[in-house]
């Protein structure tokens, strides 16, 4: 394994230090328990939480600030977080106005902070995000919460921001996760560091079709296609989930996994546009970049997002975090 | 090679779509021949002009916008544009007051620029950065230039918005250069489409310091040691060239050149923080990212700028580009 590193145990502690100190105007790191929290802004609002296993850096650390999360709980390297780091986010960051937790679905980070919500003597509300299509709908443990989860943030953290009370954020987040699907293609594994290898293996020819952020299997490890034939399956069964019909406004998201450069990514995007603008889809709004990593995997995710009007303007909100920030 | 391509013959093109399809609000792109424009803003002023070879992305088209460049040159993947492409680029975005060319020291693009600046009948100026202290000041080809030189960018494009003239804009853009070290560390090698196999081979517990940003050798192939002792070696060969005295305030900025995650960028800033903080430098502005990268290499660059309160002021102006945005 060859990787900037001190020691396994430090490597975590120290990095988001550094990204504390890189972004000291947006946000304050405390580190027992561990949660990163917005600096500065308006407190008489419903915050909005977030937070999950690291390595997937910039969600969700790098979302916290002005239109956007309060506070996000990181975990060890695709580890949950523990309950009382969400239970510290929270009563640092409250303002009597309602707490909402916004967390993929995975078992650790549900049942955590599922034990965080009743530890609360709060107004709370949980959200789930399950925008990742690989996985069947009866899936027995569920679909997985991927690239879509930024989305989702970013426009309840907005509604958040311009007022809206604790039941509006819960369904406005229920609304856009229903009309987000997601779907990624690996073509290699990711090394978490404290296990010092590949995570699984691909062959120099494979790719794995439906993978999670974490390297999990998706729906088909097969041999590597051309990047038009990769688009069309991946766009093919976020078609078959949400059905837009020409004329439907949307956000195109492609993200990459980590070690695929831009060069790549902006192709991929040039082809899905092509696809969702053949179907007669309006594609308003884009973004295209590393924003849900699975730490050094290559290969990418392509996320489409029904808008409405009222998503929309929330999409464009004024947001000031690390990794996005626009319109402040 | 596993990379999203549909050809090599296409990538570039469909990639640079893509990247101005995503962007529509800020750049336009002309495909022949191959330039990206900035879309909005003022245009009585000095205009500033980069390029180079693609694979570097974000640099430079990621940087086209308000408060930055007015058009950059993409050439082939590692291969310089051609005169013809930075002449277009100049007499679209011209508007009489001066065009200032900021080139990176790489024999190809230096000779195009030149060429470039010769058939141009417009007040014209070229800056040429070479911010990588990893080979010696006398080397016969000069120094490269590499991360540094989107910190010239930034902070040139905010005087030219501002109103500066073009001998202004010439001048600051040679004292940020010489304010400017950069040292990289390259992991792995990466791989160029059109050759398909890594440019070079590091052992398993091997790393290239002072690499180039194409995998240039570098002053030394050693072996795999801790992210801290990399940092002391980068910073020590920038710290004998600025020979910065405490108090000085600085712009700290570290570069990934593409495959390495945020997790581990981060951990690099904070060491690197430590450094500097220990000699007495006062790091008043950070940069931590993918932002002049080598394609799929692992690996990154520390950069520091020696800032004056003029420098400070034009790097905090507002910028609006696909890859840095704030103020706006």
């Amino acid at each position: 394994m060859k990787k900037f590193i001190d020691s396994i145990e430090n490597l975590l502690e120290t990095s988001l230090q550094g990204f504390a100190k890189a972004h000291a105007d947006i946000v304050k790191y405390h580190n027992d328990p561990r949660f990163v929290q917005r600096k500065t802004g308006k407190t008489d609002k419903v915050v909005i939480i977030s937070g999950g296993g690291s390595g997937h850096e910039p969600l969700h650390s790098g979302f916290v600030g002005l239109g956007m999360l309060d506070a996000a709980c990181p975990g060890q390297i695709f580890t949950s977080p523990t309950p009382d780091q969400m239970l510290a986010a929270a009563q640092a960051v409250d303002a009597g106005q309602g707490v909402l937790f916004i967390v993929k679905n995975y078992a650790g980070d549900v049942m955590n902070f599922e034990m965080a919500a009743e530890m609360l003597d709060l107004p709370n509300a949980t959200v789930l995000i399950n925008d990742d299509v690989s996985l069947p709908k009866n899936h027995s443990i569920g679909r997985r919460g991927v690239a879509g989860t930024l989305i989702v943030e970013k426009i309840v953290g907005a509604a958040a921001e311009q007022g809206a009370d604790l039941a509006t954020c819960k369904a406005l987040a229920e609304r856009v996760n229903a009309a987000t699907a997601s779907m990624g293609v690996a073509l290699t594994s990711c090394t978490v560091p404290a296990l010092g290898h590949p995570t699984f293996i691909l062959a120099d020819d494979e790719i794995e079709l439906g993978v999670g952020i974490h390297g999990e299997h998706g729906r088909e490890t097969t041999k590597l296609v051309s990047a038009s034939q990769i688009v069309e399956r991946l766009s093919g069964h976020i078609q078959e989930e949400l059905n837009p019909q020409p004329g439907q406004q949307v956000l195109l998201h492609v993200n990459g996994f980590g070690a695929t450069p831009m060069v790549e990514l902006h192709l991929m995007y040039a082809l899905a546009w092509e696809f969702w603008q053949q179907r007669g889809l309006q594609i308003s709004r884009s973004l295209v970049g590393n924003y849900t990593t699975s730490l050094d995997m290559a290969g990418c995710s392509i996320t489409l997002c029904l808008l409405d009007d009222e998503m929309l303007n929330y999409w464009d909100a004024p947001v000031n975090t690390a990794a996005l920030r626009w319109g402040c």
